[in-house]
């Protein structure tokens, strides 16, 4: 199944016009003829069936004669705060995976030590959208702008909220040992360089919980997504 | 620390010669003169820390002043039999995040529907030698030479084997519920177009126990990465 995404989409829509580059990519590409049916998701829990009406290359139109409600099956709420690598593609390639496994929200935090403090929010928000689709998934993730982390430490938590972090003086746990199942989580990330011992302390005092990811080294991008997988099978 | 790699460093060698491009590295970029302590892993499990004798930037040369045993720690065996993905990068990220989490063997499995059936080992090999140093490990995963599904299938499996397929006529379990900790592990993910009915038949006839990695649909790599964290996480 081939899915396409249309944020506009409502329950009460009756048609669907695609642009210039989806209406190319359906006929030209796909080789769709009117009379064909197509799946659309609105990336909030609705999967649309539309059938072409206008097969023109240029502009596709789609009559909407059905949807079902497709609701997000996981049972917990996952938010992953997580500092931009400074290889983009590294970034990129964790929001395709979390995607592809698992995650409600991903706020983008710029650290003291974060050698990168500028995201193209844009191009970050279609490889989500891809990876939505890609994995048959009617929700999209939520794409935060990002956030210094002194401003985003400074919000009150009401989730469960762990920290991944370095320093080897503080005693850390297991994720699957601390993070209760069906719960809320909100999760920390950081830099190639580490959080800084500030950071740590501001994140400690509020009631952060540190966790160990396992003995190796994890590259920012790797732990990132070994916590969305920690996660998801703690629920397994 | 930064770590280096020499597979034909012995616990007998009493100096190590570095290549023009690693000794341009290491006097160039990391700015080592002699008399600095370089860290060195031959990928057996043995650290060296070596002398820098003769600082040149075409070939340095350092000398052997003591090793320690560093024995992988993980108390399980994983070998990942993965068809290559079409586009390179795919296997190659999944290479380099397997080794960062941990995994001991790896087969490039080719399958009736793997549109790839050829790949460069030599290129695998360093990404998995780089993903090794970068880890802070000690001890390099083995990578096998490609292998075809009709000749793999026909060797005698002892360990845990699985299978990670999409046909949905078949009841799948998650590892967490099947596999017994601290085993030895292989774990057959197939290509984009999933293996052939015949090839899930013939790992069925070997007692391969299907699994199930959740209910979205994950890329080849994102399969291979999902399994190599969950058998992890089972050992956490």
């Amino acid at each position: 199944m081939q899915l396409f995404y249309n944020s506009d989409l409502l329950t009460t829509s009756k048609e669907i016009t695609f642009n210039k580059d989806e209406s190319r990519h359906i006929i030209r590409v796909l080789r769709k003829k009117e009379g064909d049916i197509l799946h659309i998701t609105n990336g909030k829990g609705i999967l649309f069936f539309a059938e072409i009406i206008i097969g023109s290359d240029k502009k596709c139109i789609a009559k909407i004669i059905k949807y079902e409600e497709k609701p997000c099956t996981r049972d917990y709420y996952l938010h992953v705060v997580i500092a931009p690598t400074k290889n983009n593609d590294r970034l990129e390639w964790f929001l395709e995976k979390a995607t592809e496994i698992g995650i409600d929200e991903i706020t983008p935090i710029i650290c003291k030590n974060s050698e990168r403090k500028v995201v193209k929010i844009d191009r970050l928000e279609r490889i989500i959208q891809s990876a939505m689709k890609q994995s048959l998934q009617f929700t999209l993730p939520k794409l935060n702008p990002p956030v210094n982390f002194s401003d985003f430490i400074k919000n009150d938590f009401s989730e469960e909220t762990f920290i991944a972090h370095c320093e080897e003086s503080i005693e850390k746990k297991f994720l699957k040992n601390i993070a209760s199942p069906k719960s809320k989580y909100t999760i920390l990330i950081g830099p190639e360089g580490d959080f800084s011992h500030e950071e740590i302390q501001q994140s400690l005092n509020k009631k952060f919980t540190p966790i160990s990811l396992g003995d190796n080294r994890l590259r920012t991008e790797t732990a990132g997504l070994n916590v969305v997988q920690s996660i998801a099978y703690l629920h397994q």
